[in-house]
């Protein structure tokens, strides 16, 4: 069993926490074995000791909701509306350029951005979802992955009457398959698969074990589009199919009423919320302090990074922070603890996953090194800071299940440069026909 | 005469232009003497050769708005709105601490985090002005630098009533002294600044033949606060003292009706938004593509540290891009080369600056190289990207005035370390009465 000494951090267990200095962390394996001020640490012994004076450690960021493959084509279609976006653009370019080569490259190209930003866990959504598994695992990273179902026919699914087949044969495959990746289902949205699509997709999630994501209520309008409507939202229209629970995560979640926001607290629903990709696709502003005050559990997601188009959670928590401060005329409505609690702990726990987003003995080694060597960052009165100044580009290491992906800056587990050229190739065909 | 040679550029000339590859770009003094395709580029003779293969040359941001030394106050005091932010915590801690030692070490920090994130030109809006422009002249950026004003006492004016009498001397002291730097007057409200206050700083301004900055209808109930109003706005009370003009720049204009923006538009009044700002505090969300409409110019800016809380004018344009969308519910209503152009050349323009924010023989040497070799800017179908994926970390080197202060991100100018040491020592003094 491999075993790391932090020594002399600045240690930021997770939101809500105050920050310490010059304490250690001891890893054993992949979990965290204990934790207390460097006069008290173990004399290393065999372990390995990373001295992180002068740099922040604290828990990596969980990204709930992410198109990992989708890196294809960011800043292909820019400054359009959602229905424009999709159907003019982002649907007809993945008909054209959806393939198993394509999946497992631009995800690993999605995997390298979110290394380098401090990302050590993502709930992908896409197609030919057994190469993300592939491409995630062979990065490092933990991920949950949630294999995509649409009532049209799609590259990896021709034939839509395979849907549930193919994502169950896909689940069977994975469940147990690498301890890092979790399968999941995604059935894309209630206006691209009908009631009776969504009710098979929940069931195979809930037999399965696994979660069921779906986007939902993400423009205002979104109801005039859903397949055979059964309520008069789209949160009562899965309330009606018996589809809403703690099993169940909705992604966006912009356009929810009073009633939806009860519907949703009272199953124990979860959302996750995407600012950036809403105000940028001019979705909306989801009413995320109303959630919390619900008491629903609400992570963060970047969305994929053709609609953000960045896949930095640092980016992400900032903007989710500020977007709800104006949106409620509140400054203190989300307070940049709670952002970095969807970021962290919250979106953790949404995707089951317990044992990480905070830094406490027992808990899996998933953490980030921040360095506060920069000028952006100083003087450094409170971690506060990690949301309102802090980027990406400011993490120096990452560690996932007690395994260092990046240190310095330098990605240690794949070969990103061959996933860039291998990118740049696809480009060069999938913008030619745009 | 000093030469410099950029070869194998990716060239941007600025907002709203394509991007062409394989440039060269050739500085003589400080200015852009000629451009064109490497094919045609001069032997270089003398010049000094800065190869940038593989990375984009773009003109420098322009942040029209900043409160510099406030870098000292940054992350004091978060979630906080904007009556308790100011009263309760900036302006006791100002009251605490500014000095001309703080003013010029904290400016030099801010300095040194515009360089690292691709800022060349500054409108800065402090008190010891002399010392900004110390500082910043020190580090070799392009300035203009408002002196504040306010009616009551503070560290650098003890006396109200010596307010234009000093800031009559620090423009003459500046005009022609560096010419980099430019003076200008700050008077820094309608609500910290009677209407004779107003007047006297206004025609101070006019007579020096330097710019009027205010700060300008930034909360909602601002016109409740004003000293003595004239008018039913904040706009109308500066258009009864007669205060409107080109030679005015308006801060935040946040609230403006129709009515209001009538009036700016057809008096020629500047505007500076400064969107992180007004949603951290939960201000408001300025109508800037109303603004552009009645043909107002409009710059982009930061606002002080302590309540953005980033200097990263790349951040700064994503934000503006993405608020307006949701804001007014439509993805085309700010296109990201709007927002650049704000950042850009728009800015420039707005500052009296007419040679910089753009690419072109005759405009003066102020440059970025943004380095493309990033994953999260992979592939690089559009310069949208570097709006909504680019961030200032991407930034390798910078040149202003025909000077590169930056190169592989070190830079080359002036000590960041002395400057980062300074200031943490002086923050240990202010944080603590906090
Ligand atoms: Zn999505
Ligand atoms: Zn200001």
């Amino acid at each position: 069993m491999s075993t790391t000494l932090f020594t002399h951090c600045t240690l930021f267990p997770g939101a809500f926490s105050a920050v310490t200095d010059n304490a250690y962390i001891l890893i054993e394996g992949n979990h965290i074995a204990a934790i207390g001020p460097m006069a008290q640490a173990p004399p290393p012994g065999a372990a390995r000791v990373i001295d992180v004076r002068g740099k922040l450690v604290m828990p990596g960021l969980v990204n709930a909701h992410a198109h990992c493959a989708m890196t294809l084509f960011r800043g292909m279609a820019d400054d359009l509306d959602l229905h424009t976006w999709l159907h003019g653009h982002i649907f007809p370019a993945e008909a054209r350029c959806i393939s198993p080569e394509m999946v497992y490259w631009a995800t690993k190209l999605a995997a390298a951005e979110m290394i380098l930003s401090g990302t050590t866990c993502v709930a992908d959504a896409y197609f030919f979802s057994a190469l993300s598994g592939r491409a995630l695992g062979d990065c490092g990273l933990r991920a949950v992955i949630g294999h995509g179902i649409v009532d049209f026919s799609v590259p990896s699914v021709p034939d839509p009457a395979e849907n549930i087949a193919t994502v169950a044969a896909f689940i069977a495959e994975w469940q147990g398959k690498d301890p890092l990746i979790t399968p999941a289902v995604f059935a894309h949205s209630p206006y691209t698969c009908s009631p009776a699509t969504l009710i098979k997709s929940c069931r195979l999630a809930e037999e399965a074990g696994v979660r069921f994501f779906v986007h939902l209520a993400e423009s205002r309008n979104e109801i005039d589009m859903i397949i055979d409507p059964r309520g008069t939202s789209p949160v009562r229209h899965l309330a009606t199919l018996g589809l809403l629970g703690s099993n169940t995560v909705c992604v966006h979640g912009v356009w929810l009423d009073d009633d939806d926001l009860d519907l949703v607290g009272r199953s124990g629903t979860r959302i996750v919320t995407c600012p950036q990709s809403n105000m940028k696709l001019a979705s909306g502003i989801a009413r995320v302090p109303d959630m919390l005050r619900h008491g629903i559990a609400v992570g963060l997601g970047t969305d994929g990074c053709a609609s953000n188009n960045s896949l930095d959670m640092f980016r992400e928590m900032d903007m989710l922070a500020k977007i709800q401060k104006v949106a409620g005329g509140d400054a203190t409505s989300l307070p940049a603890q709670a952002a970095l609690h969807c970021a962290t702990g919250g979106g953790a726990t949404l995707l089951g996953l317990a044992d990480i987003g905070r830094l406490e003995p027992g808990y899996r080694a998933d953490l980030i090194v921040v360095d506060l060597h920069q000028p952006h960052l100083t003087p450094f009165y409170h971690p506060d800071l990690l949301v309102y100044a802090a980027s990406g580009a400011d993490v120096d290491s990452v560690m996932v299940d007690g395994r260092l992906l990046m240190a310095g800056r330098r990605i240690l587990s794949f070969d990103v440069e061959e996933a860039k050229a291998r990118v740049r190739k696809l480009a060069s065909t999938a913008g030619s026909a745009n």
